[in-house]
């Protein structure tokens, strides 16, 4: 069963209940799904605002307050359990993956919803313009750049990117339609030779697969989500708890709240 | 000496030895001059916060480190002398206007600073669209609506909009123009008649100045920096620093940095 059709709130039932335990791609079309990113409360002003920096790489669609586990973006939710699978991390370090995070949750905790390039890879889709790591089943491949982020407080480090290949004509079109999206990444950030932003062999990503690149299209490159995470992590927070790779938080908001036109 | 075309660097210089101490509209044409908000540490997460939830209203900027009041967009920058005059409030109580704020300046204050509509003015001006509180040289009207913000912590209350009147058809290049600013409070939040936004008496601005509608115009309306200023103000924090109406920090970053294409 695809659940392209199933509405958001039904999903992030089944997801509780641990009736679901798969990544979410594909899932409630046409509804924004999110990463997560939860911290303590003591490293939750530095990591906000090294998110307001670079909002590029972090588009925040949502932050809770301290405590609250229900987003704004998603009437009843709760986000200790409504993903299907959990990564959590002490001092850096990967401890367990979970199917719910209950039992690590404290009063001070915020969770940080960051924006993912589903969002706008459907409008891509709609534009004719393939998307590769769909065509090939696979993960998007990501990289680490030279693109140093803002810092701010604790935060500081490289630009991931995700990358797509196309056509140089479908460069052009992909950058009017990603632009419209500039809370979800938005424009590329760099479009042709990977070694302009420090990236020694595409065929090798830092994170995710590696794609086929055809002959007579170029790599585009945005802002990946993966950068605050990573940052993150980087700074060896007491704990840090995010989703599952490719296991996002289904939220009720449209895809189309966030185009600017 | 009207200091268009001088450097933002400059005016910070003149400013900062108190040697300019007037309204900043129209100095360093195509740099982006911004609204000041200073809070204590304690009350900056939820403003932070609140200004994410809120973007349209609390375009963000900048937001600096406690106790740093360099700004990022403005290189050898001082937050506490380079605006002409500040305003300092006491558990929501105007205290005095000062010329700068080094007594007051505690080192867990954390400055933010909000973008302004100068920076989509500039844009439907040269679209030859006119801007009647510049043509009769006033300020711009603003009005509490009854359009709710998304409240963070202890900051909550109305949406204050910004109006400017035109015909249907320049405000529909109007709406093209400004989408192109999501960063600078965007596309206007209403067309037409006030009413529907809670505003009783058009002639009758809450904050700035009554401007003429003229026959075959439309009131159109914007989402307004003073937003999280009056909201901020509400919630009395202990102190509170802000900008005297109409004398701005002008910044190093150009208008069109702005500007999502």
């Amino acid at each position: 069963m695809s659940h392209e059709g199933t509405l958001p709130a039904e999903l992030r039932t089944l997801i509780r209940q641990n009736e679901l335990i798969v990544p979410t791609a594909g899932m409630s079309k046409g509804y924004t799904q999110a990463n997560l990113a939860i911290l303590k409360k003591e490293d939750a002003f530095d990591f906000l605002l090294f998110c307001q920096r670079n909002q590029k790489s972090c588009p925040l669609v949502d932050v809770t307050e301290p405590g609250i586990f229900e987003s704004t973006i998603a009437k009843g939710s709760d986000l200790r359990t409504d993903i299907p699978k959990y990564r959590v991390y002490k001092d850096g370090e990967f401890v367990e993956e979970v199917l719910n995070i209950k039992s690590y949750w404290e009063d001070d905790m915020v969770c940080f919803l960051i924006g993912c390039s589903f969002t706008f890879e459907t409008p891509l889709l709609e534009a004719g313009i393939g998307i590769r790591h769909i065509e090939e089943g696979c993960n998007v491949p990501m990289y680490k750049t030279n693109i140093p982020t803002t810092p701010a407080g604790k935060f500081s480090g490289p630009t991931v990117v995700s990358m797509r290949p196309m056509t140089e004509a479908e460069a052009i079109r992909a950058v009017q339609i990603t632009s419209r999206f500039p809370g979800v990444h938005g424009a590329p950030l760099h479009i042709g030779d990977p070694k302009v932003i420090g990236i020694e062999d595409i065929h090798k990503p830092d994170f995710g697969d590696a794609v086929t690149i055809k002959e007579g299209e170029v790599p585009v490159f945005w802002a990946c989500g993966v950068t605050p995470q990573a940052v993150a992590m980087q700074s060896k927070p007491s704990i840090m708890i995010t989703h599952a790779p490719g296991h996002m938080f289904i939220s009720d908001l449209k895809d189309t709240n966030l185009s600017v036109f």
